[in-house]
């Protein structure tokens, strides 16, 4: 795989520093394309004729003239290409096709176990894709990139995943290489996390420079951006906010009087634990899903409990970070409001007024498409931004 | 001030782009220059001509001739203007002139009192940088750059401190107004802690993306590096370490059993605190270097635990940052290797290994003059930096 050509990018750099203007959906002429890049108008013909061929870029005549020929209007064709976008979780994937938009065109999802290994997993996500590929009727030549997202730590240079703890058989497997057997195109992998950030802040939150994403369900992790990048730290770990220690003195007495990781207190199988302790049948993030959604008042206080240890965190990341928005995601928050109402409880209670006075806690609006959408948002970024 | 014309950038983005090829100090054809740039060699000798009006870029013969006339090497001229650098801590003050590399030419400093207020403060910065700059024999006209490291949050983008606990006084005050009533050229303010991570990226480890600079004086505060940018987060307070609570179950006996702000614990005065109880004389920073600086083991018992403590405070920020270099300065790490040290005990004892595996913790190397260093370093990036 290794002596595999390397595909032609999507875009020169030139017609991505002009295409820019485009991709807020807008058709323009090509005075406002001039006028908008700062560029030549003979320069901004040039590059248009390379995107108009590509594809990329259409004139449309959909704009009133101002005096005669129609002005030519140009504008961004989405449409034009598609991306693979798959998001892989520990029990669960979702596989889908979007535009160069990220709008979401069709998606496959199946129940999983992600330690049956990369080989498995990825063939029926590539099987999938095939599937879905057909029924949009699309040749595999438009597919221009494949994202996907991990449950765990991805070496995101070379989307390798490294160490992770949930995934055995996972470990330094080359995940682009055995998907450009069958795309070969740029292939990106990353934390479903981060994944989840960058598509939440694309579609929701854009103008925000700092944003946190917390997921909370089997794990809990967190996806940063910062300085309007997401950031993934010098190995791929940044936001590891699941192995935090969490002082014992928040605990509830279930939890005993040691320090513990916050994923053994707050995630869906630590609030299972502490539900059993109790006396309830729960094992898994499903069992405390399950029981928040019938009402039950102590899988509820669990729940607004695990905030309130996820809030201990949330606050110091709040010192560390000065974010402006924090977004809570995943399962359980997904299931009880609870969740969210701990974390708002505990940072506003202890952070400096200063960090929190502009802060603004708030639950996912990606529901269960975020993954995916995160992985095209990568994608586009990739293909079609400036570098 | 406010009405105050904006002064003319020193160079244009066009030039910037250009002259990013000499800044390493490399003296350059005008072939290699095109090259490098990927411009056309009659845009490059049209940039160059300006940048040699300027002064920032001087012709050179000192290259061996390939065929009778001399090459014709250009370099950089970082002599060409000067950089006004001021560091103000609660109780000592620096200023310095630089070049347009960073390298001091000469400085100034002082003991204070910050809490005497920004017009008294700033007046004194004022009146050492005229005294410097007559004795270089340098016009006015020279200086292109004021800035300023100040102990508390600054707003960047207004180069207002916003309220800074130990400055009465200077909150919302309009420290680049009140500059450039004397220096009508930009004024950058940013907190001290943000300088010293700058300086210190800069001169030591500029090739690093992920770097966290933690400083432990009279307060603690950290200066963060994320993929190679200086984050300062959404209301400049990001790397408020000191305002971190640290769990009681890390405590000496001394500390009682309660919940702690770190800045209580492992700054200057708190370890002052701790050796009080012991009986010593001591209220300060100062009277901490002091003890250990004499080797008095009840002061660097109490350091070593100050380390500690910061060490629980610092392994979570590995597991949020990952960065790869943690620089430990300011003065109590200066006075004695212990701090350093049970930071390392603590955050390689309790850390994953995927996020240590790569981790250097380390001592600042930058010394007294890291804070006007940084503080050139922020001019530079500003004013030299293509946007």
């Amino acid at each position: 795989m290794a002596s595999m050509a390397r595909p032609e990018p999507l875009l020169t750099p030139e017609a991505a520093r002009l295409l820019v203007h485009l991709r807020d959906g807008s058709a323009r002429t090509r005075s406002e394309l001039a006028e908008l890049s700062g560029l030549a108008r003979s320069t901004v013909a040039a590059r248009l004729d390379s995107l108009i061929e590509t594809g990329l870029v259409a004139v449309s005549t959909n704009g009133v003239s101002s005096g005669g020929r129609p002005p030519g209007f140009v504008a961004f064709q989405p449409a034009a290409r598609i991306l693979l976008a798959i998001d892989l979780g520990a029990t669960h994937g979702l596989v889908a096709l979007t535009d160069l938009s990220g709008t979401v065109l069709d998606l496959e999802s199946t129940s999983l176990d992600i330690a049956d290994g990369p080989e498995t997993v990825l063939r029926w996500a590539l099987d999938a894709a095939e599937l879905l590929r057909e029924r949009l009727g699309r040749p595999a030549s438009d597919i221009v990139g494949v994202g996907i997202g991990l449950p765990g730590p991805v070496e995101h240079s070379t989307g390798m995943p490294t160490n992770p703890p949930i995934m055995p058989g996972w470990d330094r497997f080359d995940v682009p290489a055995y998907i450009r057997a069958t795309f070969d195109v740029p292939v990106l992998v990353d934390n479903d996390v981060n994944l989840l950030a960058l598509g939440e802040h694309a579609t929701v939150w854009r103008a925000i420079d700092d944003l946190l994403f917390v997921k909370v369900a089997t794990g809990i992790g967190a996806g940063i951006i910062s300085g309007g990048k997401l950031q993934r730290g010098a190995q791929g770990t940044a936001g590891d906010l699941g192995h935090v220690r969490v002082p014992f003195t928040s605990r509830t007495p279930a939890h005993g009087d040691v320090d513990a990781d916050l994923e053994e207190l707050a995630s869906g199988p630590g609030i299972a634990r502490a539900l059993s302790a109790q006396g309830l049948q729960a094992a898994s993030s499903a069992d405390v899903v399950e029981l928040a959604k019938r009402g039950d008042t102590r899988a509820t206080d669990a729940i607004r409990q695990a905030g309130r240890d996820l809030g201990e965190v949330v606050a110091t990341c709040v010192n560390i970070l000065n974010p402006s928005i924090i977004v809570i995601g995943g399962s359980i928050a997904r299931a009880d409001e609870n969740l969210v109402a701990g974390v708002r409880e505990v940072v506003y209670g202890q952070s400096t007024p200063l960090a929190t006075r502009h802060l603004t806690i708030t639950e996912s609006r990606a529901g269960e498409t975020g993954g995916v959408v995160g992985a095209a948002t990568m994608l586009i970024q990739h293909l079609l931004d400036p570098s």
